[in-house]
C-alpha cells in the first residue's frame, strides 16, 4: 500500500482545443465542461484506491477556464490589482475540485474537496506569483486515514493575513510537489497528454524514446532547456524534498517516466535527452577594449535592467579588443539590443552586430561527469551534419551550442543518433540485471 | 456621510435571459459577462461615494453562473453531496466580487473583494441551507476607515471548522441584511430590475404604484405571499435588527421603496399592498366525524409528512359531521391528496375532494389594526364585482381569501380599487407634513 499524490492537469479535465481528447462528443458542449474527462480521471483514482494505495490529488482549473476568466477581467480592467486577480482565479481550481470529488462519489469513492488555504498552505504575499511557505499536512493525513480522498485546488495559497494568492506559472505542479513533501508520499504522479519524457522533441527527432528514468538535474536541464513537461520550479522542489515524481499518461495505463534522485545505474548512460529552443537571439558587442571590468560593466548593466542573458563567448583578444556575444530571450530582445547600443557607445566599442535567427541545441546527462569525449563526438556529429556552430556553453551535466535556427532539426538529430547507442545501454543493463 | 450596504444581485451584474438590458449588445456574449452591467454597478457605486458615503457591497452570483454550475454538477452526479455543491457554487459570488473590484479600480474607486469566510461570515454547519450564527465586522470596519470599499460575497459563509457553506434561496439578501447589522450601517440597499415594491403587481393591476413606505410585518406578508421581491428570511433579520431597508432600481437614479420599524404614519393607511398566488390548491375532507381531536390528528399527520398547510376552514357540524377543507403549496399536493385519502379511512370520512384551479388574494396592512370594517369593505368590492369566495383566513394586519383562480386578475383590481384612497391618504399627509 503507497500514498501516492496525483495531479491532474486542465488538459485531463476538459478541452483546451488542443491535445487529444477522451470523448470527443462531450468536448464541444457548452458549458465547456467534458463530463467523460472528470468521470475518466475518476476511474483512474478508483482503481489505484482499488489496488489499495491511498491517495492525495490536486487538480488545475478544467479546460480554458483560465483563459475565460483572465478575459472576463481583461474586459473590465486594463490594469486588474493582482490581489483581486487571484481571487478571481482561485475559482478555477475550486471548481475542478469539487466536480472532480462529486464524479468520485458517482463511482462510489468518499472524497472531500479542498482550497488551498483549507489544507494550510501558506504562501508568501507576492499576489499572482507567490511561492509556498509551508503546508500543514495534519488536515490531509487525516482525511486520507478516514479512508476519504482528499482533493486539492491546485496553484493556490493564502498568506498569513488570510489573503488569497496564486503560485503563478507552474504553479499546480509545485502544489502536488509540495503536497508530497508534506504527507511524506511514496510518489508524486503527474497526469499528463504525453506518455512520459522523451529523449527529445518526436516531431523533430522520429527516434525520440521515452526515457524510463532520469535524474532531478537532468530533468531541470531539460525542463528549463524548453523541453517542459514539468516545469522546473517544480522538479527543484522535488529534488529539495526528495520526491519521486512519475510523469505518465492519463490516456492509458502504461508506466511513464520516473524523475528519482540520482543512482549509479544513471552514469552508465552519458546523455539522457536532447533538448532545444528556438526562444533567445545573439547579440555581439563588437571590438570592446580589452581591459579587466569590462564584462562585469556590461552584464551587471543589463541585469539591472532585468535582461537575462543565457550563452556568453568572449572572442581572444587581437588589437587589444574583444568581440563579446550573449544569447537573450526573444521577449527581452528589443530591449537589450538598446542597451546593448548605449553600452557599447559608452565602453568606447565599435558597434553591435544581432541575430534573432537562431536556435539551441543540448545534449543533458549525469553520465557526462564519468565520460570523457562527449564534447567532441557531439561537435563531430554536428560537422559531420555539416552545421556549423556559432557558440559552445557547457555544464557538468550539459553540453549546448547556438547554430542557425534552419540547422535545429538536423542538429537535433545528428546529436540524437550519436548517443543513441549510450541511452540503450542503460536499458539493456537494466534488463540483464532482472 | 452616510455608511450604506448596496447589494447588487445576479440581474444587476449579467444576463438572466430575463429582465430588461443595460446594454443589449453586450448580452450576448459568450462567456455570458456583461462587462457594461458591471460597469454600470460600479458607476451607481462611485455615485454614492463621490457624495460623502462610504459603502460595503455584497454581490450575488452574476447571470446564470448558478444554473450552469448547478448543470455542470448534475452531469457528473446525481446526488451530489450537499458539501461539494457548497464547495463549487460559492465560486459563483466569488467570481462576481473580484470582478467588480477590478470594474471599481477602473472608475478609480479602490476596492477590495472578500469571500464571506474571509470577513468571518460564521454559520452553522448545514451545508446548502445554512444560517449565519455571526459576523466579525471588525476587518470590514477596517477596510472602510482606511478609505477603500469592501465587496463581499454573498451566500457564503463557513463553519467553525473552516468548511465553506451556502446559505440557500434568499441568501444573498440575508448576507447583506447581516452585514449592514454587522458594522451598524444607516440602510441597506437592494438593487433590483424593479422599482421597489408595489402595491400589486403591475401585470395584473394597471393601477399598481410604488410604495414609498412599508413596515416590515407588511412586507413580511407581502414577500411571503408571493410579490416576493425580498425574501422573507432577509426581511425577519431587518426586524431582528432593526436595519432599514431601500429596495431601489438599478436603472434610474429614483427612490424606491424604504422598509422600516412601523411608525405612526403608517396607520393612516388601511391596506398597503395587494398580494396573490396561483401555487396553492384545496383538498377537503367531507362528512368528517364531529368529535374532539379529529383537526389535530389531520393536520399533525400531514406535519409529520413535511406537508405545510396554509388557509383552513371548517364548516359547522351537521348530522354529527364536519367538512375540513384546507390549502398546501402545488408541489406538495400529489402528496398531501394520497395522505388525506388513508386519513380520511382511518377518521370515518366519506372521501376526499380536491381542486387545483384555486388562487389567493390577500390585503395587507398595518392600519387594519386600528380601522374597521377593512374585511366587510374587502368583502363588498369582491361581491361587486361577482366573484364567489371559497376561503377566508385573517391574521392581524391581513385578510386573505380563496377563489377560483380565473377570477384572480378581477379580484385583485377590484380590491387594490377599494383601498386606492387609503393608500393615497399617507402620501397627502407626507406632503403637507414636509
Amino acid at each position: 500500500m503507497a500514498l501516492i499524490v496525483q495531479k491532474f492537469g486542465g488538459d485531463a479535465l476538459g478541452d483546451k482545443g488542443k491535445g487529444r481528447a477522451v470523448d470527443n462528443e462531450d468536448l464541444r458542449s457548452s458549458p465547456p465542461l467534458s463530463a467523460e474527462k472528470f468521470r475518466h480521471v475518476a476511474r483512474i483514482a478508483k482503481a489505484a484506491r482499488d489496488r489499495g494505495d491511498q491517495l492525495v490529488i490536486t487538480v488545475s482549473a478544467f479546460g480554458d477556464t483560465t483563459n475565460r476568466l483572465l478575459r472576463m477581467a481583461g474586459a473590465l480592467c486594463e490594469e486588474p490589482p493582482a490581489r483581486e486577480l487571484d481571487m478571481l482565479m482561485a475559482t478555477g481550481e475550486q471548481q475542478a475540485t469539487a466536480l472532480l470529488a462529486m464524479a468520485l462519489h458517482a463511482v462510489g469513492c468518499p472524497a472531500m474537496s479542498f482550497t488551498g488555504p483549507q489544507v494550510g498552505i501558506r504562501t508568501d504575499q507576492f499576489h499572482g506569483s507567490s511561492r509556498i511557505r509551508s503546508i500543514d499536512g495534519a488536515r490531509l493525513r487525516a482525511v486520507v486515514a478516514d479512508g476519504r480522498i482528499p482533493i486539492v485546488a491546485g496553484f493556490q495559497g493564502s498568506t498569513d493575513d488570510d489573503e488569497i494568492t496564486t503560485l503563478g506559472r507552474g504553479g499546480s505542479d509545485i502544489t502536488a510537489v509540495a503536497l508530497a513533501a508534506a504527507v511524506d508520499a511514496d510518489v508524486c504522479e503527474f497526469y499528463k497528454d504525453v506518455d512520459g519524457i522523451f529523449t527529445t522533441d518526436p516531431r523533430v527527432c522520429p527516434a525520440a524514446r521515452k526515457i524510463d528514468r532520469i535524474s532531478y538535474d537532468e530533468m531541470l536541464e531539460l525542463a528549463s532547456l524548453g523541453a517542459g513537461v514539468l516545469h522546473s520550479r517544480s522538479v527543484e522542489f522535488a529534488k529539495k524534498y526528495n520526491v519521486p515524481l512519475h510523469v505518465r499518461s492519463f490516456l492509458h495505463d502504461g508506466p511513464g517516466t520516473l524523475v528519482t534522485a540520482e543512482d549509479k545505474d544513471m552514469e552508465h548512460v552519458v546523455v539522457s535527452g536532447v533538448a532545444f529552443n528556438r526562444d533567445e537571439a545573439k547579440i555581439s558587442l563588437m571590438n570592446v577594449p580589452d581591459r579587466p571590468g569590462i564584462a562585469a560593466e556590461l552584464f551587471s548593466q543589463l541585469g539591472d535592467r532585468h535582461i537575462m542573458v543565457d550563452v556568453i563567448i568572449q572572442s581572444t583578444a587581437h588589437d587589444n579588443t574583444n568581440d563579446i556575444s550573449f544569447t537573450v530571450a526573444k521577449k527581452d530582445f528589443k530591449r537589450a539590443v538598446e542597451a546593448c547600443k548605449e553600452i557599447a557607445a559608452a565602453l568606447g566599442a565599435a558597434g553591435v552586430q544581432t541575430d534573432e535567427r537562431i536556435a539551441k541545441v543540448s545534449a543533458v546527462g549525469v553520465g557526462m561527469r564519468s565520460h570523457t569525449g562527449v564534447a567532441g563526438k557531439m561537435f563531430k556529429a554536428l560537422a559531420d551534419a555539416g552545421i556549423n556552430i556559432q557558440m559552445i556553453s557547457t555544464s557538468e551535466i550539459k553540453i549546448s551550442v547556438v547554430i542557425a535556427d534552419t540547422d535545429l532539426e538536423g542538429a537535433v538529430q545528428a546529436v540524437h543518433h550519436a548517443f543513441e547507442d549510450q541511452t540503450e545501454f542503460r536499458e539493456i543493463e537494466e534488463t540483464t540485471a532482472c
